[in-house]
């Protein structure tokens, strides 16, 4: 088979539409920018390895005072991941994938050791909390995201594990003060089914110098209406305006997938959020 | 000069004090698991194509139902700087970074694009559009710090970001729905003054099969207590043990460093947090 040069080797023409300002800077990056939703997968297995390099990866994110608050389930059972893939709203490829990885936003460790010294931990019950938790698990399943596809899988997450929080919870066994803040399945793409890489917002419409810039946020987001109608197109599928669609997955309550109780659901599971 | 290989070119004794389980499987992960916070740069700006490419692999990261809520602030003005530096609790990397990034949790953006629709957006005053906020952003801030990695530079996260959130928000000029999530310093790293690879928790304390469990937990964390303690000690400084001063970071809300109010002040910059 002769291997062709990508006309786009970068990915920097699918996300923009436009030429890239330089050469790429290196390799690597095309990993970075290429990067696509991937939920269909070979039978390849993840070797234990690549698993132990990429929670290594995940665990050299930056941690907010080092305080570490996650933990990550690795599931590689059929009826488990068929339970959770039900939970996310029947998500086929949470039971399909070769791994799933429930990431979990998880003060319940620094809670048993605190219980042990007899220090109290109340501050673990604060909205700041829950945003460390948030950032902390993200940066480091991020990390995790990036050593899988540079080992050539591919991977998605799945935020359908916060519809039903209590029940994915008790599923892993989780302790009072963690919750599985999204899931990610990995594997090896199926390439009679290759993911697409998704046109973004031009840089205009997030990059702001110096302070929040509103000038070109109408012609920017014009534009990306306009390319994504056409990559909807393309694909046969519906191609109504992303400002259009995007707002009405935030219209209400309603549209929130079950997801408007979240806070409850957290609060049922030991966290406060004061 | 005769340049040396390193004893631990990876990173992985560094983080665990243990050999690597396999050769490195790709070059990259050295970027990955050699990721240290730089807080001390040299004069070298930061380029504006580096800058291009490392928010495109910001926006090339996932984005939950592609909503992309988030914006960020490239901030190279002194003035500026100097102010933020003293709103996060007078962190001088802060003013002292050839470039500092404020990324902002924006649901302003569809807020926008609702009205303009006449279309309601109270999805984005739940829990759920908070924790989708703060997750999107990071993934993106990580993988811009990876871009910056990558190119050779260093990073470091500043959380102090929301010690006054407001305050921030205003010398920014951010519109009511957005808020900064957290701060990242950027430039090249001071040979002078390097900054080093921080041993994590063993892999057991984190990584959980098919259940959470606990069994491994005392083990590791005594583990890492040992590793933490000396890594301190090595560098002259407290070594008091991680598990008591982690612990201790949340004993209670006089240990948030102001930021116990977080959830007030994000509900006085638009968001309800229902």
């Amino acid at each position: 088979m002769i291997s062709s040069v990508p006309a786009d080797p970068t990915g920097w023409e699918a996300r923009y539409g436009t030429r890239p300002p330089s050469d790429i800077p290196d390799e690597a990056f095309s990993h970075l920018l290429r990067h696509r939703s991937v939920r269909a997968y070979g039978d390849q297995p993840v070797a234990d390895d690549a698993l132990s390099w990429a929670i290594a990866a995940a665990q050299s994110a930056s941690s907010s005072s080092n305080l570490q608050p996650w933990s990550v389930i690795a599931v590689r059972d059929r009826g488990k991941q068929e339970r959770l893939a039900e939970l996310a709203g029947d998500q086929r490829h949470v039971a399909q994938a070769p791994l799933f990885l429930a990431w979990v936003a998880d003060w319940s460790r620094l809670r048993r050791l605190g219980l042990a010294q007899h220090i109290p931990t109340e501050g673990t019950d604060y909205l700041e909390s829950y945003t460390i938790g948030a950032v902390d698990t993200a940066l480091a399943a991020q990390n995790a995201a990036i050593a899988f596809e540079l080992l050539g899988m591919g991977i998605v997450y799945i935020g359908g594990m916060r519809n039903h929080p209590e029940a994915v919870a008790e599923e892993l066994g989780l302790p009072s003060g963690s919750f599985v803040l999204f899931g990610m399945c990995v594997g090896y793409p199926d390439p009679s089914r290759p993911a697409e890489v998704k046109p973004r917002l031009p840089q205009a419409a997030v990059l702001h110098h110096g302070r929040y810039d509103l000038s070109q946020e109408a012609a920017a987001v014009a534009d990306y209406d306009r390319r994504m109608s056409q990559f909807q197109r393309s694909r046969q599928r519906d191609d109504q305006a992303w400002s259009r669609s995007a707002v009405e997955r935030v219209r209400g309550p309603e549209a929130l997938t079950g997801r408007d109780r979240l806070r409850e659901a957290v609060n049922n599971l030991g966290l406060k959020l004061t």
